[in-house]
């Protein structure tokens, strides 16, 4: 199996019974992700931003705008540290103090580099596009010469990463079992409803392959 | 209305129509969260930690055991940047370049310090376990002198922030529209299961009313 290095870094010292360092566990979190939070400092002011991004082994693909402010920084080589967090359930306990979240996290550590080469460039924007929605790249308009200009793709190589798993109930202290409290756990899950087809659509179209496969 | 001070920091620069300042917005943003995640820097590394919050005002608590690295790092009062994040739809446009997601983000600029009062603590303590769940507080083992002395509290103040909101359908080029390619929009949700009774309960209790009021 294979693991990524520990150090001081990535090492998860809190529960560090929930922490995981193999691959394949980081790659399930990953990929099961719409949106990471990407992190970076530029003088000593940190940013965490949302975005889209697509894994293909351990590289990230992040894409934007030219002109945008988060790639612009990233390029420059600065230390990233981009996380994936799912919410899993309400851990709802006896004690206020026990209360808690089910959930599975993902932290990076790396740098991340500019992707110039038409090649990979259009390879990163497929992983990105497939992330947010397996089968979709195949069904799409592919981009123009000029939308592939006017988009920065930088890749994000994992140096170290982490996971960070909690499942299962409450851990109460061994005297509050006793107490009259409902304890237990309430499940959150990411829903996907109904697609809505686009207001603005010229003509009556069936829902495509990838959008079916959503809900299988 | 109130709004955030404007500066080059928490300026929406990508889509500015989408960037909102006014605190009501990044209040509702807040208040629907269950889980933030936490960007600061040491030694020029960033970290980015998801983890548990509650608001008061332009106040956020975060909590977390005594030796807990993030609170230790912050409370020596680095700057710090907490953005919350709501995923609401997957934007499937006609071309790849136009696939977007709907989502809701605050993202908040400020420093945090070490709450030390007994009873700002256990203010705080209440005002986080009420973002895990509306009303909980009121129904559990409230915390005991111990356990608040093993817990580190940490009150972070919004010195800045900006909200970002995306909505509606795909955004596809003029020409686009007359491609027969189906787009429009997959709905996101975090919703909440069934609640699962602690597997460890010693008694029957029917479902307290903080549960029963989540799926109202």
């Amino acid at each position: 199996m294979e693991t990524y290095q520990q150090s001081a870094r990535n090492t998860v010292k809190r529960s560090p019974k929930r922490g995981h360092y193999d691959k394949e566990t980081v790659y399930q979190i990953l990929d099961a992700g719409y949106i990471c939070h990407v992190g970076f400092a530029v003088n000593e002011q940190p940013y965490v931003i949302p975005t889209a991004y697509g894994r293909d082994g351990d590289t990230i693909y992040l894409h934007g705008a030219m002109g945008n402010h988060m790639l612009s920084s990233l390029e420059k080589g600065l230390p990233v540290c981009l996380t994936v967090t799912h919410l899993d359930g309400l851990v709802l306990a006896r004690s206020a103090f026990h209360h808690s979240f089910n959930y599975r996290s993902a932290v990076l550590f790396g740098i991340a580099c500019l992707v110039t080469a038409d090649e990979q460039k259009d390879h990163a924007l497929k992983v990105i596009t497939e992330q947010i929605l397996q089968g979709r790249w195949d069904e799409v308009r592919l981009p123009s010469k000029n939308e592939r200009k006017i988009t920065k793709v930088l890749a994000f190589e994992i140096e170290q990463a982490s996971a960070k798993i909690r499942t299962g109930g409450p851990n109460d202290e061994a005297e509050d079992y006793q107490l009259p409290i409902w304890a237990g756990v309430v499940p959150l899950r990411l829903e996907t409803g109904v697609a809505e087809t686009d207001a603005k659509a010229t003509m009556e179209l069936p829902l495509p392959a990838s959008i079916k496969s959503l809900s299988l």
